[in-house]
């Protein structure tokens, strides 16, 4: 099985009825295909597909390779200050995109991201691209929290992984806002950061559990309802690439310091590159370029 | 502190400026003002507003009593075929009513309800109100399921209060419904009842929680999540009184099968109604007579 | 070039990939194949495609034919008490369908029906099924008002060709519906009946434009807006066939009665049919027969 | 009668109730006092309360004056770096941001202004810092296209006022647009802006109806209710200020190029004043200072 669902290339060859693509066309590709015959594809939901083909989810190859066949229609051409490094990162971006979508972010909305990991990163990226006027970080690792402050987050809190430090986390998390928070995306899913995610959240305002920690959680949710506090589910995305391409274009988004390390295609460097996301130091997103 | 937030009555005195009322007028009661002046009493979600003055929540006054002061534009004309008994029950079918809402019951939307206690029994009411096709109740105790079946749940479901039956009661569930579980209402806030809700829905749906019953739920949220399945809190109600009325003026809800048990507002029958509702019998809603 | 877009008819042949039709099935057909790759389709607006290819739009074939070819997941199973009449009627309920989803119809929504042609017809039809309190017909027409009274409105309104009538008719309308119109279905689609929606529908209501009888239209457009009465345009249909199929076998919509005519498939009875149709005496619904 | 309802002013005493107000604190008024008893006001369309008491709306006094009464939670407090004179902007700003909101402006909706008067600017504005990645601007006037380039706008058309002239002025603004029109903000209300608009509008749309020209119009409005391009009111605000304040503060929106002229409260000013903004010269904001 090849992995692998995170790329961009050139096009080499379209099938006969393309328009739109011609070879040497820089293309991001997004990596599911919806079958468009269930209800959920035919009502705009084809994230959710349960018949979806999705790079690198068995039996479905993935794009970790130097050639491989796609439709047209899931091509999205770059534009020329947009580079093939900045092409892949549309796949993590896609994700934030379409949590701020359904987190209904705009500039009425105050944003709690828990989490600075990559998936954190992009959606403080997004949230502030929706118009977010305050953008606050959470984590456990004050080295994340540093780059999520470079990256624009207007306060940062380093909390600890102990469920009874919740109350006054949440306190601290409140002064830091200096306003009410509006949407919190959990982009870890622990019990943890949930249970800080719902608790902090005003009345009538929205969680969003993008990140798929742990299967189980203990979680306060019923005082949560009782404020209409809804927890909303993100999974994937749809329709994200042409947004996200336009946000890298204009500078609205600027993905490249999120890539901290580059690897050729050869045996020895693939295994480095491994090693190098999976040690978790620095490493934020590792790049395969042919 | 007098208790009591059910209750309909006849008007004796409006003052000056009201126009829409006069002596004599029988009344239900919304029993909560919202104080109109902050954000969520502005967009219009009253139900939620922080200071809100609800009978029977301190330092509020409920409404068992011979007498009440209350704001003419809570209270809401009965039409002749409404009797004053059935004017309270506006209180809970409010409840379902604002989850039915919440939850976009229509034509389209096959629901579960979890629990068969009083509110569950309105929430079924109120779905089928609503145009659901098929609505399923689940309870542990086969004597309330009955009620259900009689108020007209197209199918119940006897379940355990065993956290490890929920894999095959899932399975019975779906059975029993025929058709894709679209909205859930979890009407006793449990973790068994929250969970089996979770994993029931199908992906894209919506488990709305209106029972407040465990403050901490472990629960399988991130896997619901990952299905798109939203939590919706439920809290009260806001604009429910004339939909209310209008649904039990027109027959489409009958409230009157849940008045299981009437007594009068001596010292006496007021102890036996209270023992009478925690009993736990086969009391639903135990009525004050003046 | 074949024409017609309302059928049923029984499976003889499917393709090797289809599962869920076997040959003897009964089914009814959704005319419109979508191009899932614009981003029309892509969120679920697959009506409004500028691809779709739909039955006797040129240079597509139509359905008034003894065989056709057809996607197999726009091919929907009949149950047994739905006849292979009633299917085709799923195609202008579909409409109606479409509308009440774009109005939002529920048991908290008062709706006016202009025009008690076919589809004004079925839009009362739906707009009951959707949970409406109370549905008033206006025609020019006092038979065809005579229909939909029977079909079940509530009140019906004859009016006058005269755009300066239009005030009086107004308050003839608002006194037969006895309450505020939430929500206006114009199914004619021409300056007076649109004038008197806007004039008529309540501050905050939705006008839905559903006929499409005059291009141009000149209309109170301003004061309407002033209100934020919103026009919501409706075109076909998406997601619709399951629907009206469950309301037909469940028996919330009875469309039989709108079959006013049939007609064999022979050359003569082709032509008395299409004169029956376009004749304009009582024919709602003109059918053939193989 | 005093006319006026753009204004700020020093708060010089507070009733005795008021908590969050002291004398000396500078605000901005919002003009407008809801019923908070009718269902417009309960469902948070305050907007459009039938029974609201507006400044300069008979018989209610505007706010031209040297002092007013005015309920302290429609007063809002300007941060330090927000003047006296950009507060009452705050009042245009709110048209302009209601109307966003309900063309649901994000950074995918390609936006065109209809009018470059000061509605039509600060619209633009209000687009841009909802995140609107293009906004283009029609006008009749090239000097106000001007000010327009000048405040932001990608691109502006120049138009004529011959309804004749909508076939080639639509290909220009989509050769400007450089890509689909999602949402058009019609700020003049003129049969022409309005045709212009519903045709250029990509189908799935919304035209949003802002300026209040014309009573009556003649418009392609079924050929637009095909493509299911929607129509919607917009009138006045709500719920508004705190966000036009913090996009003051922030910087995001500036206001003050849109102040041209100001004026002492002396009799000869004022009517100089008056003079100037009927003049229509290059009169955007006149201002009047105490």
């Amino acid at each position: 099985m090849v992995i692998g669902h995170e790329c961009a290339g050139i096009i080499e060859e379209t099938g006969s009825e393309v328009k739109d693509l011609v070879p040497g066309d820089r293309v991001a590709l997004e990596p599911g295909i919806g079958c468009w015959r269930c209800d959920l594809c035919k009502e705009g939901r084809y994230n959710i597909c349960p018949d979806m083909k999705f790079f690198g989810l068995p039996p479905f190859h993935g794009s970790l390779a130097r050639q491989i066949v796609h439709p047209a229609y899931l091509c999205f051409k770059l534009p020329d200050n947009v580079s093939l490094e900045e092409g892949p990162l549309c796949e993590p971006l896609s994700v934030a995109v379409h949590a701020c979508r359904r987190g209904n972010i705009s500039p009425e909305t105050n944003v709690l991201v828990m989490g600075a990991g990559p998936i954190g990163l992009v959606t403080l990226l997004a949230a502030r691209a929706f118009g977010a006027p305050r953008v606050v970080t959470v984590d456990v690792d004050g080295n994340r929290l540093s780059v999520a402050k470079e990256l624009g987050a207007d306060g940062v809190v380093e909390v600890s992984t102990n469920m009874q430090d919740i109350p006054k986390e949440v306190e601290t998390i409140c002064n830091v806002m200096g306003a009410k928070v509006d949407v919190s995306f959990d982009c870890a899913g622990l019990s943890k950061t949930m249970s800080t995610a719902l608790s902090v959240t005003r009345a009538g305002g929205k969680v969003c559990l993008v990140g798929l920690g742990h299967n189980e959680m203990t979680v306060p949710l019923t005082p949560a309802a009782a404020r209409e506090v809804d927890v909303i589910g993100v999974f994937r995305y749809k329709n994200t690439w042409p947004l996200c391409i336009e946000l890298l274009r204009s500078g609205k988004i600027d993905v490249k310091p999120l890539i901290t390390h580059r690897f050729g295609f050869s045996q020895k460097e693939i295994e480095e590159a491994f090693e190098t996301s999976a040690g978790g130091g620095n490493a934020i997103k590792v790049m395969f370029n042919l």
